[in-house]
């Protein structure tokens, strides 16, 4: 099967209807293709005579994010035959190649040998081979010292039976490239191989970022590497570093030792380790932007340096959560001063052109009330904090310009007297990212992208740094350069980052890379269920870190039960959980919403099997409309099952929600940190009952009696009430079922 | 209930017949106690008229290791009472207190906080209460500068329902104490208590270490940490790095910067990391023990220093393990200036008394093959290698003596011409140990300890120092200062030196800590399977870590037929493994007995349910005597189950194994990684199988066919043979299944 690339389709996508297409016989067969545009076609299979293994094989992918072109062929390359006989894969270079390249080649055959099959790549990584190599990696020049912003990423990859080839401009787009050829590699009967594949591919934004607070709670440098691995396997490619703010100040400075002295708790990054991260950032095609946050979010500062507040009454670090009102002082010399000497200290660890300025919340009151400042605004002629920040930026931009810096910050850095170098990241939202670019300025989006607000990942997927609405001009429209995924540290830690993280940042990665038409949820989820145990294998902890806390939850070896309720459980968002616990920096984060993944399969799981039972029944809102539910979420990923198949799944899981429920009842009671989850748990159990009734109506075409979904919907109700920060992911399903199953006899019953 | 202290009984220990003693009324009642010395006593339950919750509650404790004496009361001191009303929890101290013991005191506190629900103890944490506080903590001195071997680890804790009281003589003494506390504490019907107890407890072996071989494969710091906490919550107190070997040096030396530059691939410790390190072991009352191999075991010394070597014929390190033939060259000055050098240098960072030379496998050849040696040695009269060697080592405990350093070193560097402040560490064994006693040298084991043997925890357990039937005298015995146990590194990993470690390393932790006595492997595996579970809340991975690899080999999300599989497999012997795999540095460590964990509990579970149903049974040894069974690990943990309750358990698993096989035959047929594993998939259906027939005719009374036996026993003995690396946990205990079934009828069937 071949699927071409055509005119006007931005992107063509295979969507096969089974996980394999069962060819029925040898013969070229025509194969009815989905693309992404709505368009369908009939295509005729390429000739693959040679192939080694399953020449007529037809692999359905899982590249993530997707490719902006692709034409899928038959066949594939071996890398492992099967019958274990071991591999004779090799590669080499064409044209030229630096030792930045040649270790990202070794990582990436490390990688396929723990995907086909160790040992048969020893050889390969050890001696590559100069000709008729299985990969050849063709780039066209040695990488700068220094990745920008208008680094070429793209690449294209060629597989055929008899050979991969990887050829791209730069460096970058080669590491691109090897990622997608580790995302191809899939294990069939025991072989391995890359599936025949013709893919052009290049991103969509510029600034793909990912930010991770590490102020609120500390991450060690091992948590950092592991992020940036999972970064570079999702193609992002900017690594913006909170480092400072009112909590700690995490950055070892030379020239100012308290900062991190006496503002970080001991917990901080050594100049040595902020070099290695940079280094290692680098090694994966990735930009660290550093962000030291001023004048506002500064108590660290303010705490190390009094003299750099108009009025320093600053004692201790916040132990609470919000927005001090600790400012720097803009009006003295001896701010910039100091300011010059760290951006001077600091642009020399990060080499990077951009330095981020944060400048976000910036609490004018202090200014207001300090008679000494007020007079320099008077002076000014300023009537407004806002226009005391904006002559604070116009000195800082100076000193950034001094040391061959450019300056990034957040919304309030909007200013005209700002020139059009400097790049606004939005937290503010789309509204804000436009206006700057209709005032010519740079921006990158990122209020969609909050993970503490602990949307779907298809909310996040959905939301676009240019939306095909956009009422920006072509030009105005090329001044997003992106977006950046933010991960803000109140409700985490290192045990508990990834689940937070990932997968869902692949998600939004895809947003950033992939093109605009792209806005298939449910196929983004199938791959996205594949590509999350992949990053596992990368280093990551989503899935294995919330386990290893609910076995301790419980200190049992095989929490079975309380891994039962966890799989259909996700937590509440940064602001409910924030009402609901007063979370601030001593709050241990050790209780079941710690021990869940953001955003679970179950909730895909159970909307594919309930739409195979209902799936034309709407929904009506819930009868609480002040339950912010989450129904953009419900969308099933892949394939519908049959009816019969969709009814036996969702009752073994109703079943298996009914057997655990003695265990948890036991569990909650003797494990205090869990006792306030007995709620939870006697809900669980009458959801099964309410799921399991529901099933039955509609199996015996039985009509409910009176009153039994306004009942069942009560249930529902209640379930979706906020209890101990954790809420089910599939209530949206289940009133679809529960409102099927009322309509049987009446309505259409599918079974 | 209260177990006192008697005379000439070592140890009392109390072992319930139940999980919890079901109290039938409130009065007081005899309890049974059986007594480690055989000993049984009745006695009456002291008065707890103020208890605060479970006055009469009696509580299973689960110590390890076992404390010197224990005297346990009724009823419990109160940590979080049950309903969430938070805890009132406080410590304090009496006398002195330093730095040290409060970070400890602090880190203490956090784990309770998990273990009973962690924002309760946050005050505590923050302000020590200074009167009646629940915890008062004495320490009778500040600690000294550097810990020694001679240092008093012993301690006592009372705790009664008013309070705990923990007594020593240092804070590592207290520190042990604190590690007793976190064991007692335990959740009862919501609330979280430490039962009423009194222990007095000191070490029985001043040298409780283990090794950890960081050269075969390189570990980060942050799993030396993690081991290191491990270590800490085991009482063991020295930390014995590895840190040159053939396949590199892996401790940076700013003297002779080549030794990691030119011969560690880049894998080492910058000496800000080693002083971490050991700042983090002190912190735990562990001392570090650095070992530089010398003069054997040279090879990286001699590739970055090839003037080290009387021939230096090397060029890389080497790849495969085994003795390479490397030794540094003892005739020339120029050997000792180097090694005088490394020793000031290295003995700056490592402020330990002791420093370890290695000296091990040193082979002659090289020395006699080279004449300018050869003329030497005939110089001074040498007719043997070894002879040289003593040479060597009296040159090498000149120099350690100028840095203050005491020489340890393993059996071979025993010779009458050194002094006797050096101390033997033992491969060798038992024997050698005891030579060197004899000749008035210090000496510690380690030949039973070497964890990549793959015994069984019961077997390296009851192998003691110093054996009940020893023939040293008294003042010889004291010359045994304890033992270490051994972490060699050729097939292992960061991913899975975990679970290669732990938590067998606890089982002989407890054999260097508790009373010579203590010999109940029962028991032991009861409390070893509770501790196992609070390590991995300590951070270790050994559960987690495998589980991790098994969803990384199939890709699926859960792993659950792998999953049962690895239940009932461990890994086999190094031995074994490097002649099934010719293991050397390039092996990826990746397959499915890297994803195992050592002698899981699955041996003792189905042991305890097989001796349920035909404990009588005596098992002749496997038809094949070559192959070595482990049979002293199949001994069952905990109480003995009812007949049925055994049967209906056993049944479960027999059914789960069938339910699995259809799934893993897909998946080692989808799975290169996995393809030569279908051997053991087979036999594990097939093994289903004769556990259920066996079953049938024991819960039957019907006598199987005539040659049923041999049938199941020819399926066993296959299922003995090696195969993908790995060897059932429960061959043993199905023998004597077999065997009860057979005599089903005609002997004593007990259903």
């Amino acid at each position: 099967m071949v699927i071409c690339r055509k005119k006007n389709v931005e992107i063509i996508w295979a969507v096969l209807e089974s996980e394999r297409m069962q060819m029925k016989s040898k013969a070229r067969v025509p194969v009815e293709i989905a693309l992404f545009a709505g368009t369908f076609a009939l295509i005729t299979p390429a000739v693959t005579a040679t192939a080694q293994v399953a020449p007529n094989a037809q692999f359905r992918l899982a590249l993530m994010p997707l490719p902006s072109s692709i034409t899928q062929g038959e066949g594939a390359l071996t890398v492992t035959p099967a019958g274990g006989g071991g591999s004779t894969f090799t590669y080499r270079y064409d044209l030229t190649h630096d030792a930045r390249l040649e270790a990202a080649v070794k990582r990436a055959l490390l990688r396929l040998g723990r995907t086909c099959g160790g040992d048969v790549l020893r050889s390969t990584i050890d001696h590559p081979a100069p000709a008729n190599s299985s990969l050849t990696i063709n780039v066209a020049k040695a990488s700068e010292p220094l990745q920008t912003v208008n680094e070429d990423e793209s690449y294209q990859l060629s597989v055929t039976p008899q050979g991969a080839r990887l050829t791209a401009a730069t460096d970058a787009g080669a590491m691109h490239g090897l990622e997608t050829v580790l995302q191809l590699a899939t294990n069939e009967h025991g072989a391995c191989v890359l599936p025949v594949v013709t893919i052009s591919d290049t991103p969509r934004f510029r600034w793909r970022g990912f930010m991770l607070d590490v102020v609120r709670h500390f991450e060690p440098v091992p948590v950092i590497e592991r992020t940036l691995d999972g970064m570079a396997a999702a193609k992002l490619n900017v690594f913006h570093w909170h480092l400072s703010d009112d909590q700690g100040f995490r950055a070892e400075s030379k020239k100012f030792p308290k900062l991190t002295g006496v503002a970080s708790d001991g917990q901080f990054y050594t100049q040595d380790e902020m070099r290695a991260v940079v280094a290692y950032a680098g090694a994966r095609g990735i930009r660290v932007v550093p962000e030291f946050d001023m004048p506002g979010h500064g108590t660290s500062w303010i705490l190390a340096y009094p003299e750099l507040s108009p009025d320093a009454q600053i004692t201790q670090l916040p132990v609470v959560y919000g927005t001090p009102t600790a400012v720097l002082d803009p009006t003295r010399e001896s701010t910039y001063k100091f300011i010059n000497t760290l951006v001077e200290e600091m642009g020399r660890i990060f080499p990077d052109e951009y330095f981020h300025i944060g400048g976000d919340e910036v609490q004018g009151k202090a200014w207001l009330a300090n008679p000494k400042v007020a007079e320099f605004m008077k002076k000014k002629g300023y009537t407004t904090p806002a226009q005391l920040q904006a002559y604070f930026n116009q000195r800082l931009e100076v000193i950034l310009k001094k040391h061959d810096k450019k300056m990034i910050g957040w919304d309030e850095i909007l200013d005209p007297a700002l020139p059009k170098t400097i790049v606004i990241q939005s937290w503010r939202g789309e509204a804000s990212l436009a206006e700057g670019a209709r005032q010519s300025y740079q921006g990158i989006l990122s209020a969609p992208y909050y993970l503490d607000g602990q949307k779907s990942s298809a909310q996040m997927f959905l939301a676009d740094p240019v939306p095909s609405d956009t009422t920006l001009t072509a030009d105005q429209q090329k001044l997003i350069l992106g977006g950046e995924v933010c991960m803000w540290a109140e409700q985490l830690n290192p045990e508990t980052v990834d689940s937070r993280v990932w997968p869902r940042t692949m998600a939004v990665a895809e947003r950033f890379w992939s093109p605009q038409s792209d806005r298939d949820v449910s196929d983004m989820y199938r791959r996205l269920r594949i590509n999350s145990l992949k990053l596992e294998d990368v280093g990551l902890r989503h899935i294995s870190g919330p386990e290893v806390l609910r076995r301790n939850l419980v200190l049992e070896r095989n929490p079975e039960a309380l891994d039962v309720l966890a799989s259909v459980l996700e937590p509440v968002s940064f602001h409910e959980r924030y009402q609901g616990q007063h979370t601030n920096g001593l709050t241990t984060l050790d209780r079941l919403v710690d021990a869940l993944v953001a955003d679970p399969p179950s909730r895909q799981e159970i909307a594919g099997d309930v739409d195979a039972l209902a799936g034309g029944v709407i929904v009506p809102p819930p009868a609480d409309a002040k339950l912010s539910v989450d129904l953009s979420g419900d969308v099933p990923s892949g394939v519908t099952p049959p009816p019969e198949v969709a009814l036996r799944r969702l009752r073994q899981r109703f079943l298996s929600w009914q057997a655990v429920e003695p265990r948890l009842l036991e569990d909650v009671q003797k494990t205090p940190r869990l006792s306030d989850a007995v709620t939870r748990v006697e809900q669980l159990g009458e959801l099964a009952q309410v799921g399991l009734s529901a099933l039955t109506y509609l199996q015996t075409h039985t009509a409910p009696p009176a009153g039994w979904e306004a009942q069942q919907m009560s249930i529902l109700d209640r379930a979706e009430q906020p209890s101990v920060l954790v809420r089910f992911t599939f209530l949206h399903s289940m009133r679809k079922l529960v409102l099927a199953a009322a309509q049987t006899g009446t309505a259409a019953s599918r079974l």
